[in-house]
């Protein structure tokens, strides 16, 4: 096994769109290093743009669920879907947002085992049911939900949270995505 | 069961950022009618617009797969994901792209018995891999693939087009989307 | 793929025994075509014969189910066991008898957002436990469905129609039973 | 659990209409009891008639299979579905069949571990794709099978035992069907 | 198939540690013979030894379970994990405990359709779920088997039975150990 | 969620036998704190003792499998079964065996995509089929492993390895046994 980003060549920083360069090298100031996903989409710019703004509606925006709990979501969901890419760069993330070192780790194995509320419970069975069988959700869960005080904004988010790193975990699955080695002791 | 759109309420057309407006209003001259999904995503008009942008960059594209090929992979995964909606919506631009009246019937059952050519069984084969264990892909899919005729990027489109209405399939399940009366007998 | 019936040789309808050949022209002279399974059938008269009458038995009595409700479960089972055969054929069926052009394509996608009834669903509900995990089915079930209105002889319906299809698409499933061109456009 | 014979009411033998009573009184007089399945089908009369004249086209006829192999894909396949009565009831009959009183549980077990030839090993393996899996048999199957000597009717054969008894096993498994005490002890 | 024990070699019984050549003839002039798995454990004496005490641990130690309902627990779930010599044997033996020649087999094809009690079909489906699926289990689980008088020493007991026996049912399926021809007919 | 070890209450050190309490202390002095599992299990002393013996049976004997490669299969299986207190303990153990920071935390979420050679993927693809489907196991995964330079000796290590902690993973999955703090750490 070789030490390659990704089973699809991936393109040099300096032959990128500058839209797409000047991000990446913004988060390469922020973060110290530029994490592959960023270089192994770019080989597809229109895509490229188009995942980014998605990824930011959805995890940048005002919403009923802390950053926190929506990384919990992507790590959860990314761990049932074996998405090696996804588990250890968002449970960095999650380690950061959370201020807690342990909580990726406990969801990554069981989430039903972490050190997680009650209502932040009811958010993951609800996002593992959405990753493994949306097409049984019905109003039940719905209802469930309101219970745990979430709005349909919130089911909203959690759902297309769910969705959308679904999509990127089959996309890092088929590309055997590397995580840089720098995901893995972040927020430890 | 009434007759709603979706599970979430949906905005009123005049209240829609104009952009999106306009959008609608092309598609719906061009189609005679709305196809629900817009109303229904249109709730949140950032994500309309990224889902609009990753959609096109996929199904508009050069590419070396023809666009009934592309319509047979969602028709094809919005099948076992059993998202109405989808299966639906799509089968109708299926019929539409093949012309053949047939084909997304066929696909929807059971792809295997289909009427499709040898490279477009691989092609959809590896589609439901992806929509289903794409943890377990490895290097003997892409040989495989490659053995078809299907270039790198050719398996970058079928990965992602599977991906991106497995997210929406989840989306359109979770919704209850309905869809327009008018699919069932559009290509027929 | 070639547009052969069956994986297996087909007899010529004048081989047949008198009573399987009437009973096919029969069939043809009401319908204006002959449905492919009875000519696959008919490679074996006795099995034919049995076939036919547990058929009949099942889809012709007075039932506390109604022919379209029967329909209904063919089609949500077959569906799920991917039988290319009878999702077309009695598709095909099911909106003739429900008078509903579009209620067999919402069935086959997902029969938990079809234009069902709540007795309906839970009929559906029953028929997919029976086809999926006969062996958990308990005291508990019946109970839902007397709920329901359904009879103990209805409840005996529902699961010998699921029986007797889940039966008819292993056949046609091994067989590669191709749906004739006529089912897909009848009743819309 | 009462000792009753099935989760519906069963009718008197004398209740019954001649040709069914007949029947089932020859099969006491050969067998020394009533096997239960006849009491519990013949609430049914026409059902009943139906599934007689399936079962003896099917297990009487002559075939490239042998009886005792017969037996073997209904214990099998009736194991993998749970049935309680169809795997006591028919292990007897296959330990008489094969004048073995160890096959039976052994394949109730795992028939992979069973002391049977290679033959028939590929007879059960393709029993058991067909009972789990019909969707996805293709031509390599067929292939398989006549290497081993299988021809196409034996494949009819074997696709139809494992059909027919799969049905019964989804009937005697919502019926509650209970194996009469005598059957246990046959054929050791 | 030949009828060697296990697809590994195994020890000559004269070759064996002192202690454990002793257990052996004990147990066989106990059983008058000797059962296969101690043969086949006896290749690596440490581990023998560590099973023997292990197993004794738990199946003869004071407990809220009879020594029948611990036999009824392995041979539920090594009938899930098909495996044959656990499945033959341990049936064996749950027919002597219980004093009953056909509760064996009616556990092995479908405990849900057992002669049981209440209480023992909670304990079953508590070990089954235990063999299933252990990372789903719950408070909720613990509540419901209090409330048919399990006590938490119970569960246990009825966990560590069902994950002792699964370790032995891969082990056994590994090794293709062979059941001795003398437990298909002991207790019937 | 409370810190509580276990879902049963655990023995007072100072009340446990002397052979354990020695044992548990001589672990504490090594490490620097008492791995929960050790508490949790002492509540039965002899089944603490057996457990013991096996474990170092398996894990401490000259084997062709390196002592990191015996933690690669306990991490490797203990997340399927999401087991988060043998992911998380024998995740730091791994992290030490194979001098490696990454290596755990890359097998956890996907073995498949992990820094490992075609050797140890081989390993670990015959442990994930012992703990999934032993029943499966043939000659042929043998002769693959033999391929790959593994003697049956070998074999039976990976097996019981599997096993064994197969068993651990439904204890500690039941017992909702909690990973000490110390274990995210370690290894990094």
């Amino acid at each position: 096994m070789t030490n390659q980003i990704s089973a699809f060549s991936t393109p040099d920083l300096n032959d990128l769109p500058e839209d797409i360069r000047e991000l990446i090298l913004t988060v390469q100031e922020k973060s110290g290093f530029v994490p592959n996903v960023f270089l192994a989409l770019a080989r597809r710019p229109d895509e490229f743009r188009a995942f980014v703004a998605y990824h930011d509606a959805l995890m940048e925006r005002d919403s009923g669920l802390t950053k926190a709990e929506r990384e919990m979501i992507v790590v959860a969901t990314s761990s049932l879907n074996q998405c090696q890419y996804c588990v250890v760069a968002h449970g960095a993330i999650l380690r950061i947002r959370a201020k807690n070192p342990l909580i990726a780790d406990q969801i990554v194995a069981n989430y039903r085992k972490a050190d997680i509320t009650e209502r932040q419970r009811a958010m993951l069975d609800f996002a593992v049911k959405v990753a493994q069988s949306a097409n049984e959700v019905s109003e039940t869960d719905f209802k469930l939900l309101h219970t745990q005080g979430f709005s349909d904004d919130d089911i909203w988010d959690i759902t297309s949270i769910t969705g959308l790193f679904g999509f990127s975990n089959r996309m890092a699955n088929v590309m055997s995505l590397r995580p840089n080695d720098e995901f893995y002791s972040l927020g430890r």
